[in-house]
């Protein structure tokens, strides 16, 4: 801990950069993409014209703001789990002026005999599993959801029109390759853990998890997809009061039908093509109130 | 991404090791200090008689496993939230042998009046406080608790004897430097986010979450810090099947009754004793089948 800080319910230092992010506003753009992985964040970055500033934070997160075909855009690494998007999204948020772009580019499990390793899969919307604590407790507090280990929520819908854009440029940027497919039209699952949310079966823990795939795909049948950010990042702009619009992508990493894994080499094939086609769409978006002028990296 | 990886329930490498943590057996010891800073973990680090072996992997865990007055000890940074509680505790016990026992170091918020900004607050337990994602949704699945905007679990205890030996020991070194208070008997309420389950108030979403401390207090008058891991590592110790023990301290960095913030000088005052308490307190716990051989590290 380097800085003292102020106020306990919005943490910044004394130049305003928000705790966990470290960044301050005029340092990140109004149009982002996200992945979890720090090398994949800086592989993508290779596609900016220009790199005006790059910030890798003691808690885990990397902001790369750059321009892209004279677009300002930063590409942010938030590492995994809900609660790094939750970070993510509020700490961006209290320091972007204006509407904000987010396009989630993950890696995930596939639930479909379509997607197998290297598929990539653009859901239109997406809901969450979480572990229900409370069930595995020796004495219960929640009552009336004493039977179910896990909470599976309705659905949260991507944006629209950017979902399009992305599915269309992510064909494009593939086709030349003989790469994909690419699915579009179902939803994403995002579970609290990578484990016992996501029905992987573990003998060393309680889990009961044995049924939560089938009962999230009785709830949700359209279901193709299985990982652990996206869903929240499509939660969190619902809740957005409307000033987050957001989209999501994934590669297909683990084929949960036919137990496979994708290959290193088939993901350096992808991740720079996918990485660019999210970058096209990006500064595709009509955004409302983008922010300009001498504060900001990019002025 | 490097590496083959076979089994997508359980993936690893070739060579055995776990996907995430990028550990494989006989790396990682029975007796495990946990953190969610890699510069607080290598900080504590400078205890350690020896490191044999220093691994941060792709996906932002640190493992540093050594020796302290003897004893083989893991030191290992997690980054934040309950997901990567989750993944270190199901892939670190995927790779150690026999019995384990894991205290975390974390920062906290403070809910009393008796634990300021550097005291440091050792609970006997802890429960988890998690949106419910379904509430905010436009087609709720989840019927029966749908008026219900946060979920409060209850109480996963933490190793009795480990508790009352880390007490002790924390109370020991900071002692001679008029440094404490140490509160001990508590609770650690754990949430998915640093903001809304946490009653952090941010008007830029829209949360619900004005009453939630007060709820949780009802429920949990006992309650005493705020944070996002510790009572995570609680319950999967409950779920464990007996092999793994789990304690807890914290100090705290937000005093969420006065609003104020510790310093960065009483954070550099108080970390480096209170990683000490804690090796001292890792040290002292009987464990059955503990790993040695020649196929550790420390062999």
């Amino acid at each position: 801990m380097k800085e003292t800080i102020q106020n306990a319910n919005f943490p910044r230092d004394a130049e305003g950069h928000v705790y966990h992010l470290h960044v301050k506003t005029g340092q990140v753009a109004n149009r982002i993409l996200t992945v979890g992985d720090h090398v994949r964040a800086r592989a993508i970055a290779q596609h900016l014209d220009q790199v005006y500033f790059e910030h890798s934070s003691q808690r885990g997160f990397l902001t790369i703001t750059g321009s892209y075909q004279g677009t300002p855009v930063s590409i942010m690494a938030i590492g995994m789990g809900n609660p790094m998007m939750d970070f993510f999204v509020r700490e961006t948020r209290a320091v972007v002026e204006g509407d904000i772009a987010i396009i989630r580019f993950g890696s995930c499990g596939s639930l479909t005999q379509k997607a197998g390793p290297g598929a990539v899969i653009v859901p239109q919307g997406g809901y969450c599993i979480r572990r229900n604590i409370d069930y595995f407790c020796d004495e219960p507090m929640q009552k009336n959801i004493e039977q179910q280990a896990y909470l599976i929520s309705g659905n949260f819908a991507a944006d629209k029109v950017m979902t399009e854009q992305l599915a269309t440029s992510v064909s494009k940027v593939l086709a030349p390759h003989q790469l994909g497919p690419v699915l579009t039209g179902g939803l994403n699952a995002d579970g609290c853990s990578f484990y016992s949310s996501q029905g992987r079966l573990d003998p060393q823990f309680w889990d009961d998890n044995e049924q939560v795939i089938t009962e999230a795909l009785a709830l949700h049948p359209d279901t193709q997809s299985l990982e652990m950010e996206t869903s929240m990042l499509f939660h969190l702009a619902h809740c957005s009061k409307g000033t987050i619009r957001a989209a999501g992508c994934m590669q297909v990493f683990a084929d949960r039908v036919n137990n496979g894994f994708i290959s290193p080499e088939m993901v350096a094939k992808l991740e720079p093509l996918v990485g660019q086609a999210v970058l096209d769409t990006l500064v595709q978006v009509k955004l409302e109130n983008e922010m300009q002028g001498p504060n900001t990296v990019w002025a």
